[in-house]
């Protein structure tokens, strides 16, 4: 059996070619049409109807184009529209981040699991009900670091600015936790900055890779994996700008993805 | 002759409330209809094809609620879309922020005038245009600052973070200029920080105040001006959220503008 259609992944803007990155190290051979929202991103700062409502329009975007699987590359998406998303999907399986850094997170802690997201993300709870899900008695402490993605957009990764601004939102929590869950896709771009915050004896969770490895166990389980023996194609749609999308993606990456093509589409036709 | 029809005013999302609290200082017998896009929000990272057609949305749901006059309290949204606004007006008279901060920023330089904004304000050239228009020789130097929307939305006004920020951003205009436009609703918020950083000998110009003048003398020369003799309503449309929106503007502005009512609306119902 092979299945040679591209694997679906949606985000508000770019940072969800991190999770691309982790998926491509480990599944080469598969395809991905990815989507970035970049004509509304951030959906972090929104309300739960309006990013259910622009997760929708992105997950039909990718389904009527013919995906096998749809992963939501985007921590608030992910927490606060993954049953929405799997409604409109019609057995299309979806994956969320969330769900891999909930599992990630179980692995590594030893009982206080600190989680660090969008104002959206910390609202919606989805990582406290997760780890609860999967484990009794796991303390969790959620923080909303806004500036995180204004920082890793601009390109300032490992400054004074981002350390300045890494002490602001990190410094109680020091102490107070054993593993720190990177909760929005921008924010492993950040990694130099936090770790020297958060001090060796915390381990950061980069839902991204966990997440890789739940789209290799679930297309096996479903029977949808490729058996190509070349490179899968990255596809690439945004709703604004590709010229500048593929810049930032650029800024966020480096050369670590290879995108084969960008293009403009309206995912919105009768709802802004 | 009076005019009881409210000022429509509208910015990406609440930072354009420092301007009606401009108009408000000035003309505190006229009604303003504000609308904030924040469901869109920030305008500034995004193409100008887009902000061009969010923002004709945004001043068609103003027109169709009967405003008098238009004020586009967004730099990004005066830098790139003022022509095509002014097409779909039909003959309400337009007043953009651009022209407010140019007026300002001729009246005050020697010469050397700086101009920070977002990165599309930045990229369309409007202030160096406008000054250019308006006298000859004038030297231009522009800087897009984006992470100064984040700190101002934060509060971070005047802490060690925002002074790091300022320093990145502003240090190599330090002695090249004798004046600087504050191209963004946002940035008045860290007047204290710029300052701090562009030393006494640099006239910082808020586009908001200037605009209110603009306002007044445009009111009266189209006999549009109110002769109420008691204070106007300020009413707010969002389109996300107008209980975020309202926290946004308290953090924004604290108690400065008083806002009769916040009411959710959706602008694009064709095009998103």
């Amino acid at each position: 059996m092979t299945d040679r259609r591209p694997i679906g992944v949606f985000d508000s803007g770019i940072g969800g070619l991190t999770v691309v990155k982790a998926i491509r190290d480990r599944l080469p051979n598969e395809s991905i049409l990815y989507l970035g929202d970049t004509a509304r991103v951030p959906y972090g700062t929104k309300s739960k109807e309006t990013v259910v409502r622009y997760s929708v329009n992105a997950a039909e975007a990718l389904l009527s184009r013919g995906v096998k699987m749809l992963v939501i590359a985007c921590n608030t998406a992910s927490a606060s529209a993954l049953p929405e998303v799997i409604d409109h999907a019609g057995g299309v399986p979806v994956i969320g981040v969330v769900e891999g850094g909930v599992a990630a997170a179980l692995k590594a802690t030893d009982g206080r699991v600190g989680v660090i997201g969008t104002e959206s993300t910390v609202r919606s709870g989805a990582y406290e009900k997760g780890i609860d899900a999967g484990r009794k008695g796991i303390t969790v402490v959620s923080r909303p670091c806004p500036l995180f993605v204004g920082l890793a957009e601009e390109g300032w990764s490992d400054n004074e600015v981002a350390l300045a601004t890494a002490h602001r939102y990190l410094d109680g929590l020091t102490g107070q936790i054993d593993t720190l869950v990177l909760g929005c896709t921008h924010y492993p771009v950040l990694k130099p900055v936090i770790a020297k915050v958060m001090g060796p004896g915390v381990k950061l969770i980069d839902s991204g890779e966990e997440t890789a490895q739940v789209v290799e166990r679930r297309l096996a389980e479903y029977g949808l994996a490729t058996t190509a023996d070349r490179a899968g194609r990255v596809e690439c749609l945004v709703t604004d700008s590709p010229e500048r999308s593929l810049a930032l993606a650029r800024r966020l990456l480096g050369a670590e993805v290879a995108i084969d093509s960008c293009s403009l589409i309206d995912i919105s036709p009768f709802a802004g």
